[in-house]
């Protein structure tokens, strides 16, 4: 049996790493602040990727690659953009190596390999992809680009946890031109529900959406709007962000292009981006003490079965029968893997499924052969019943979704249940350190306001919900007048 | 109508880039020697990229993701390796920029942000993959892995050329790991024959399956199996290769495992790879002076649909009626596209369609559906039909077969035809400048004359095919005896 894990009361962070590392997420690398993603970690990430692509297709989008690299003078090109990655990028400065004459068997830089202008492995592709949109666009018949792409990027970020924070992680990018500024605001919000749709309905986490303040935004956009999640502990985590660019990319990159009229104009852009972050999201939205809990549709596994027998006569049997449920359960679309090594014991099994939080468990012995019956167990309640073989696929596959269902539910109710009004400072400060969660109050709208409260408790101004209401009051902190409120919470 | 491209004829290299350009898969990038993949390409890549992953999870293979970075300490473990990609590195030096003082608003490298260890973006990844393993692999129990990865590479190549040469490129690479020598050598060639029938069935292109000369082999590997393809100019491609690395790589990062008496030995190692340079050996393959032509399994859209008509009226019969067959179409797994576009005419969207290598284009006019027919027209043979609409998407799937077949049997032909004996050097020489292809000639095995045949005419070995037939004879340049033919050719 395995050891088992951090409790989250023990010690919450802990909890999370020990999740990542021992349901084989990911682990740690040789290189600083970049992880391996395992099979299953990866599985996991290709279901979600799959879902997504499709979502991104059927709203009108294709594919592209774009180079990993940025010369130095086109990252620069749009200044508030490479002033707010300057500081994170890692920079290619030499494209050879060389032997070592004082290192027998070692290698160094060869100096003689120098580039002329540096290059930055891209942290974000608006640069490329616009100096590249300057060659696709000339009238407004080139208009949209719909475009997206899947990709590895990297931000050397100097505090880095798996999944949540890497200085290398593979996420995907869209990026849109369009010939009207609504007509990008649009594609703007359109790609924000697609996210909140994905994220709720695939992931089963709630989340709110609504738009980032100045200071929160994307360097380079108009406006940044976002999908923010709650986690088990308390804390926000931003899920996904949209961004409405307006023409500051086309200026950066002179991209033109003649409208019906034979008129020039700036071409409108957007860009939109979820990334391995969302894993993080995952384990921490559902998970429990005993492992991970993973919603049946993104599920690497949905159904893991596992034999209980003595000698190889009841092996036979039972592989048998389970061969015969197997084809019907594939057949009906559902992932399932027949665990019937040798190696390690049922109750070892049972931990390790667990552990890897496999939705539905289907345990079968000779006994329950002879009465034409399977036990199932359920991750999320951790509940056990018996079932009748016959007509045991469908059973399955509504338990799935009812499982997916209850996920998001309880999700959904922690969530309601962790939005709390504050209506003074001190009430403020309680909730954030008593309660967590988003905390829903006045400010004046200043970035001033809002860098204080940051520096006085860390938390931050989530977002300015969608369709917010509005509402006079006067701001918690600096008590100026305030027309609406905001949603606060510390995040990760 | 579109500029005609260069014809083969005239510049088959230009003719190349044409294709490439003008068909939409690919452009040139503001980065030195990198491309970016355009959405009709990239489609195209989706379809080669899907069937290929398939084809690995079904031989038990799992995907997993491993960092971009190697840290110059870990790359030069293996010395081989690292000697035979050293001169092709991009490196990372450093990991910020800062405003730069003399350059309002420009920024330059920090460097007081200069990385205690350099990283190598990496050109292949065993070397950051069996570090990691290293920690995965303890006992015989661990073994096989058998796991791929989906990446971007760098290689940074002096002189570039869309997909076939380019200083990034998107590849899989499959890295596994063993208890026995036979166990590796057995994966080995296992993926040199999923690669095989990859190529041919799919891509519709015949190769020849071999090993490769000492000369040729990857670095860091005991053995290198390849297939060979063939492109209309004779030269020769090498589309994927296969490796036997021994142990070389578990040696170099000490990778251990006990078996099953408990006895502690090194772990051997295969890596495969195949990548977009595939789409390069496609384009030569099949396309032809009209564009490009694309084999019916991996054509983004295998039909077209065109829509001639004069008026709104006719248009909206034209609409309603093709709906429906679309819907039958799509149903029937055909990925068809309809182009009722008013911005181009017929004739126009013939000649693109034709450049962009659609298998099948069918055009339906008013008097067409009057007659309930269509005309139907293939891309390779040029040739037009009229065809009832009754069971025209039964016609469809077995005309996309037959094109598929058709393109398959077309290329072969021409493979066969340029597999030509040389028994003398001047045979050699006349045949190579003459004819090209595939030359089958005795060579005396050693790597010296090897290179002396490629000094003085370009052409390498590019493989000893597998169950070579053992023959007598005298090496055509040394004179030396020689015991089996290999086969030369100029290559990509």
């Amino acid at each position: 049996m395995s050891k088992a894990i951090t409790s989250r009361a023990t010690d919450y962070s802990q909890w999370y790493n020990d999740l990542v590392l021992r349901g084989e997420l990911a682990d740690y690398s040789a290189v600083r602040g970049c992880m391996v993603i395992k099979p299953y970690g990866y599985a996991l990430w290709e279901n979600m990727r799959d879902a997504l692509d499709k979502m991104f297709k059927d709203t009108g989008h294709v594919n592209a690659y774009f180079p990993l690299f940025v010369p130095k003078s086109l990252f620069e090109a749009e200044e508030k953009n490479a002033e707010g990655f300057a500081k994170e990028c890692a920079i290619v400065t030499h494209y050879r190596l060389k032997a070592d004459p004082d290192r027998k068997g070692k290698l160094m830089v060869d100096p003689e390999a120098k580039l002329e202008e540096e290059l930055v492995v891209r942290p974000t592709s608006e640069a490329i992809i616009w100096s590249t949109y300057k060659g696709w666009i000339q009238s407004y018949r080139d208009l949209p680009i719909l475009v997206n792409q899947w990709a590895n990027v990297v931000r050397w970020e100097m505090r880095t946890r798996l999944f949540l924070r890497t200085a290398e992680f593979l996420w995907q990018e869209g990026h849109t031109a369009h010939a009207t500024r609504d007509e990008a605001i649009e594609e703007t919000v359109k790609m924000l529900h697609v996210y909140a749709d994905f994220v709720e309905n695939w992931m089963a986490v709630p989340v709110i959406k609504g738009v980032k303040t100045a200071n929160e935004r994307f360097a380079g956009a108009e406006d940044t709007y976002c999908i923010e999640a709650l986690m088990q502990d308390g804390k926000a985590l931003q899920a996904g962000t949209s961004h409405f660019l307006g023409q500051n990319f086309a200026k950066a990159f002179d991209v033109k292009f003649s409208d019906k009229e034979n008129k020039l104009d700036y071409v409108w852009a957007t860009s939109w981006g979820v990334s391995t972050r969302l894993i993080g999201a995952l384990v921490m939205a559902h998970s429990d003490d005993q492992g991970l809990v993973l919603p049946p549709r993104i599920a690497p596994n949905q159904v893991v079965i596992v034999p209980i027998y003595k000698g190889d006569e009841q092996k036979a049997q039972i592989d048998e029968r389970v061969a015969l449920l197997m084809n019907e359960m594939k057949a009906a679309g559902i992932r399932v893997k027949y665990d019937n090594s040798d190696q390690a014991r049922p109750g070892w099994k049972f931990a390790e499924y667990e552990m890897k939080g496999v939705p539905v468990r289907l345990a079968i012995g000779a006994r329950d052969l002879e009465n034409n019956v399977v036990e199932v167990a359920r991750r999320d309640e951790q509940t056990k019943s018996t079932v009748s073989l016959d007509g045991i696929v469908g059973h399955i596959q509504s338990l799935l979704s009812e499982i997916q269902q209850h996920l998001f539910d309880k999700a959904k109710r922690f969530q309601q249940t962790h939005i709390t009004r504050a209506d003074s400072w001190a009430e403020f400060e309680q909730l954030l350190e008593e309660k967590g969660g988003f905390i829903s109050a006045h400010w004046d709208g200043t970035s001033e306001t809002e860098e204080a409260i940051k520096e006085k408790t860390k938390a931050t101004i989530r977002c300015i919900p969608l369709e917010n209401d509005q509402e006079e009051g006067v701001c918690i902190l600096s008590g100026k007048p305030s027309i609406q409120r905001v949603l606060f919470a510390r995040a990760y």
